[in-house]
Order: structure tokens, then sequence, then C-alpha cells
């Protein structure tokens, strides 16, 4: 899911991720609450509308966001108290809080507002915060429960607006979403640090409050590579084989192959879309950091063996100049490459899985 | 003709530049000297082929960026001696030497070095900077007739290429460019500041040294719009009607407009895509500062009369969101717009001239 922070792939227009085969964006919560504001995407109709979208979004909670704002922000039973990286205003994010946004934000699939457990993290400290991630998922629930039907594409929120500031359609003609009875689906996300047993056990009562598709959060914040992947492979062995698991913050092109295989269905990363913006482009060939000098007159493409359209067209010479000129076209090229990549290998493993070529456990 | 300063349209991608219905771009040869360089140029076989843009290039000479950098430049009868303004190294540019560069970037129409005359400047100074133009374009010319088969593509410089570091064929297949026996076209300039009579005078002297087409330089650099108009209309009375006549620097869609209707052929401004990039749009109702508050919920489409990507799909309210937000497909989709706007303005002119709606003396 290439990350869409703002309702915006940074510099690639929707069609060109339409072109790139791109079915799911997530959008930071946290990001939008602050710019446009909540208020604004409802009145939209919803960020699907707001931003052109009609392929499948998906929000974090804002959880995330919020506890990287370290010194600016402080937890506690009800929710987290923070302030605005933007302007130092204050504000607050509670469970409820964060479903009441994601709900009028609209997307496809939301989050459960957990505690991002900090790392390294002690058996005491990690419980508790899995303690704590737990009763925000069982308010998260509750309020979802109660306030799903407010999202502004259900039929009820489309019925409730006035004549004449409804669904505006697409002037290409296509059709406004319209579900009639559907609504968002909330997934939970399993905690517990680096610890396997605590694992186990959230993700097992995570389970019994009862999602349709479960997360495994907290990793990739510090851990060694090894240990991120021995939590990851036996808390998949506790996540239901029949509901959707979404391993957050993920991965190097290397590892989303590897997890894709190992039973993991979706994933999220800033990886492709921020090096690509640091000109660093992942190819067939290994890592390739573009503004190296050796490529200033290098005709060939940046990846012989690929098909996305800059490889196709531009030489390494021409993506070098862009990015060593500072030009905005290089993090537009060097972004659709490495999100043409990633899906590549995506579309690979989904090749294997069909073939019978892996070791998940299905 | 769309402004390319470093061999891009700044964020543009070349296919959009060729479904927007681009024929030809401006590319700065000052900018391009410094990065990526000539001879990195030269050695990809041209901006054409540096680039990947098969259709037409047009080169200025450098001269009025020279000239623009006027604490670090110091001109004499040689040619201008300048500091650059990345890191201040000192470089030198005279005809024969502006000949050269654009010789080897390899653009379809390259400009004659001139001097942009000052605004304002008295009749004294006007005389000996327009002198000066027309002793530095025989100076081109003479060069330029001497050099020109140097151009990377024509078949005397493909013939003498090593084997195997030749043209390297598009992917897609499309050939690479190649003239038998064709080279650039080098079109000279008028000067003579605010007079008419010296620019008349400038105008009969340059058509008797004799270039395939003729550009009027010198022209908003400050002067009233009225004076502007005055000196275009009058200087046009003495260019060749069948010649190109290239007015440079020039202007708002309704001065395109209104000097293609006089008769101008081709026109540059940076004006569609800097403004672009500051978030004014220009529209069938007028010019919209997208980053004000009153579009923030605005769900109607930026030009309700405009058919472009960008009026087709998008509302106000995401426009104005991704600019507020400082988000880099603001200025991609800014740009495609106006660029739009532009190229329908002139669509829309050559409409009115084959249909005989015009006052152009032809």
């Amino acid at each position: 899911m290439p990350v869409g922070t703002l309702a915006s792939v940074k510099g690639v227009s929707q069609d060109v991720l339409e072109e790139l085969g791109v079915e799911i964006l997530l959008a930071n919560t946290y990001h939008l609450y602050l710019r446009p504001g909540i208020e604004t995407v409802r009145q939209m109709g919803g960020l699907h509308r707001f931003m052109a979208w009609d392929r499948a979004i998906l929000t974090d909670s804002g959880g995330f966001q919020v506890f990287s704002l370290t010194g600016l922000r402080k937890v506690s039973e009800e929710g987290v108290a923070f302030r605005s990286h933007l302007d130092g205003s204050p504000h607050f994010l509670s469970p409820e809080k964060a479903m009441e946004i994601q709900i009028g934000l609209g997307a496809d699939i939301i989050m459960a507002f957990d505690e991002c457990t900090e790392y390294p993290a002690d058996a005491e400290r990690a419980r508790a915060s899995m303690e704590l991630t737990l009763r925000w998922a069982a308010r998260c629930k509750n309020y979802f429960e109660a306030n799903k039907y407010e999202v502004p594409w259900s039929n009820d929120a489309l019925l409730r607006r006035p004549l004449g500031s409804g669904a505006r359609p697409r002037l290409d003609g296509a059709e406004p979403r319209r579900h009639t009875d559907a609504t968002q689906a909330l997934f939970g996300i399993v905690q517990g640090g680096m610890d396997a047993e605590l694992r186990r056990e959230s993700a097992v009562r995570t389970i019994d409050i009862g999602f349709p598709g479960y997360a495994i959060g907290g990793l990739s914040v510090g851990e060694p590579r090894e240990v991120t992947r021995e939590i990851v492979l036996s808390t998949l062995e506790h996540l239901p084989a029949d509901h959707p698991r979404y391993l957050m913050g993920v991965g190097t092109p290397e590892e989303i192959a590897q997890y894709a295989q190992s039973g993991v269905d979706m994933m999220d990363c800033v990886l492709p879309t921020r090096a690509a913006r640091h000109g660093l482009l992942f190819t067939s060939e290994g890592k390739v950091s573009i503004k190296q000098a050796r490529y200033a007159q290098d005709e060939n493409a940046l990846d012989p063996a690929c098909e996305c359209r800059v490889c196709q067209r531009y030489s390494r010479a021409y993506l070098r100049h862009l990015y060593a000129s500072n030009e905005l076209l290089a993090q537009v090229l060097n972004t659709v490459h490495n999100l043409h990549y990633y899906l590549a290998t995506m579309r690979t493993v989904r090749a294997w899985i069909r073939g019978g070529h892996t070791s998940a456990q299905r």
C-alpha cells in the first residue's frame, strides 16, 4: 500500500497510480486531521471523493504519528494529549476520537487506536502497553459499531445530505461511491513488544474482541531485523488465516516478498516513496544511488529488467541530472519507478502463491 | 513554448507534455552549460536523446540569463565574463562560444547571442547595444555556418561515433533522430530598446545578415505593457512574413492571443509554469489563487470550461489542500492545468487564423 500521507502520494497523480496498478493507498489520519481537517473531508463526501480516488484507502489511527511526537505528547488511560508539529496547538486523541475521525474520513479500512510500544521496553512496560491497547481496542469497536453509519458515503449519510450539495459525479461519468448498507472495516492491532508470549496473548485477546482483519503493529521501531522476523512469524501463527493479516510499516523489497510468502497479506512502508525522493532507487541489480557521478553519462536504462515508464524512456544520465539539479521531475520519476518495483514484486509473489511455490501456511 | 529550463518542465514528465500537445520546448543554454554540462549532453547524443524528447526544442543563447546576473558579469566586445550563480566560478560567453554550446546541445532552433538592452536605456546606449548585437549576430552566423555539422545528430557526427556507443534506440522501438543533411536553424534577434526607428534599423540589418527566422528580444524588461505592444507591432512590419517571427519572453494568455493574431508565430514565457508553482491558475473565469481559504470546501472543478485532466478529475478543495500543504502534486497539477490553458488558447488562435478571423497581415 503506497503511502499517501496527506491524501497524495508525493508528486504522483492518481491517474499514474492507477496505471501503476495501485489498488489501495494508505493515508495518515494525524496529518489529515491537521490539514485539511476532518470537517472539510467529511463535507466533500469523504477521502475518496476529496482526492478523486475510487479504489481502496486505508487510514491508520493516528496513534503512531502521535507517539512519534515524543516531546509533544502525554499518554493517559483516556488517550493522548499532543501538540501539532505544525503550530504547537494542543489536541487530544482517544480511541473514540480516532474512530470519529476515521469514520469522517471514510476510508475502506480503518485501524484501531493503539499504543505503539516503544523500543526497547522491559517486560512490565510491554505488558502494560499491550493491556492498554486491548482496552482501547474494545473502546474503538464499541464506538465504531454505534457510529459506523455516519461514514459520509453510507446510504444513511447520503440520504441526509441537502439537495444540491449531493455527490458530484465525476466529470468523466464515473459514478460516485454509493454503498447501500456497506460501512468500513475496522482492523485490530496486535502489540506485545518483542516478547513472543505477550504477542500470542495480545493476538488471542484481540481476536476475542473480534475484528474483520488484524494488524501486527509496534515493529520496525529500532529492533534488529532478525527480531522483527521472529516476532512476525510467531505472531502469524496466532492470527486466523481467513482474515486479512496486515504487517504495519514494513519493508524493503526483499522483506515484503519474504513476509508475503510467509502469510502476510498487506503491508505499508514509506520506504519506496521516501527513498525515491532521496535518489535511492531499487532495481533488479541492487540499489542505485542515482546522484552518483558514475551515472552522469550512463545512457542505459535505470533497470534493464524493469518495464515501468521511467525505465522504458529515460537514461540514468538524465535521472542523475534531474536529481543533482534538484528538479521536481526527479521526485516524480524516482517515485514512479520505486512504486512499480514494489508492486511488481508483489505481483510476482502472488503468482508464486497461485502456483503453489510458497511456504505460506494457508 | 513551455520553458524546460534544465531539460525538464518542472514536475511534468515528457509523456504528459506529449499528451498536452506540446510540440516544442524551450531549454536554457546558460543553465544546461552549468548542469549537466555540454559535454555530457553531447556524449548522450544531444538534448533530445538526453531528455527523451523527440519533438522540437529551442535553446536560447544564454545571453539573457547572463545579463540577468548583473553584479556577476562584465561585457566587452569579445563577449561576457560572468560568474556562475551556483558556485561563483568564472566563465566566458561569446558569440562563438554560444554557438559551440548550442550546436553541442543540438536543439532544432538556436538563438544568436545578443545583448539584451537594459531598461531604461537612452538613445546612445540603445544604439550602441543594438550595434553590438549586430556585430555579434554576424559572428554567430559565421561560426555556425563553419561548424553546424558538429551537431550530435547530424549524419557526419553519427558516422564518427565509435561502434557500440552509438544511438541507443528507444526501448519502445522509436527510431533515434537521424537527419542526413539536416542541421539546426539559427535565428537572429532584433534589439533597439524602446525606439521604433532603432528597432526598424535593427530588423533591416539583421535580415541583411540573413537568418531562417527572427526574434524580437529585449522586451518585457520592465517597460509598460503599452510600450511593449507598440514596439512589437511596429517591429513586426519589418520582419518578413514568410519566416517565423518569435517574440521572446511574453506573455499572459490575453497577450499571447493578441500577439499571435497580430502576426507573431512563436512565444515563450515562464509565466504559466512559474505562476502554477505559486498557486496562480489561469481559468476561463479569470485568475484563481488556489491557496485562498474560500476554496477549502469548493467541490467544483478549477475551471468548468477546461478539458484538461486536472479539471476533469480534481476539485478546487483538493487543489487548495495540496498547495496549502506544500505537496509536490500541487506543483504538478497546477502546471499541467496552466500549460493546457496556454496551449488551448493557442489552438483557438490557430483556428481563428484558419477561419480568417484575424487582423494578422500575412
